[in-house]
């Protein structure tokens, strides 16, 4: 089996943050890499709810669990009871996933789910210094948090150097969604 | 026919640049996003030249061309003949496929064949700004030339802030190649 290269204390987690667009995207292109592989890959979106084309395209792929965990349009309001609910049973569903042989754990928009505190962050520090020594995870999302950051092998920050939206063009589908 | 959303002016030059990991996943998970939404994407790898992991699970996707151009071990020594040859040719390709109708291009490292004045930048400026005004087009590579950032409508600089290499843990499959 693939995994079987694995060994302990060879696991990693790999942090992308910042403002730039490319961390989901990121995290999808190094789904597809261990896909290639062959190996197995845990795909976990919190917050977002939505089957984006990138979703549907990553399902078509074989080896790869897909779990998207967030409703519609969580950004623009407040976070609430089932936000929390959702984000914790996900959170839940992953560290059962961990008793698998995934070859790599991707939990893309977890910094979003806590920058809202919808997840206890040493919760969350306690379960990734753990499994990350056996295990490969990215985590992605903007407002990466200090802590996870330094217990992090690897972070890569992707910074918005300019964006067309801001010139008003807008949104489409394939490209942003 | 999908491309049919494109209207003259709706398209865009996207750069990924910056010394962090995740400009060719970045990508990688673009194209992801692209055939999801049922688009055609061409993809067209310089510099590099091995078939890549992530290269082999591209390829199983519908509507997808992909060209990788390069040689292997390019890195380590200085470009010869055959990479000017090769970088030329690629980017006569590309100029073919433009009158294709490709939802997306990827021109994975061309800032790297840039860099190293495989081709002339004076031309691919002429031809990128050009073409964008119609297609979608993501170059990747560190060392992105601050004229293509200028005619890129998005630029973002993927910065390392801390990589396990330096640690002593080894590159693995899936993981980085």
């Amino acid at each position: 089996m693939y995994n079987q290269m694995y060994k302990e204390g060879e696991g990693m987690l790999f942090v992308i943050t910042g403002n730039g667009k490319g961390k989901t995207t990121s995290a999808l292109g190094m789904s597809l890499r261990m896909l290639g592989a062959g190996g197995r890959v845990f795909f976990m979106q919190f917050i977002k709810g939505k089957e984006y084309s990138e979703i549907k395209a990553l399902r078509q792929l074989e080896g790869v669990d897909v779990h998207i965990t967030g409703r519609e349009c969580f950004i623009r309001r407040d976070p609430d009871e089932e936000d929390y609910q959702r984000a914790q049973n996900a959170f839940a569903l992953f560290q059962e996933a961990l008793q698998d042989s995934y070859d790599l754990y991707v939990l893309d928009e977890l910094n979003i789910a806590l920058y809202y505190e919808l997840i206890s962050i040493d919760h969350v520090l306690k379960v990734l210094e753990e499994a990350s020594k056996k295990k490969d995870i990215v985590v992605t999302g903007r407002y990466a948090p200090e802590e996870l950051k330094s217990i992090a092998k690897m972070v890569s920050e992707v910074k918005e150097i300019k964006h067309h939206y801001k010139e008003g063009i807008q949104a489409r589908k394939g490209i942003e969604f």
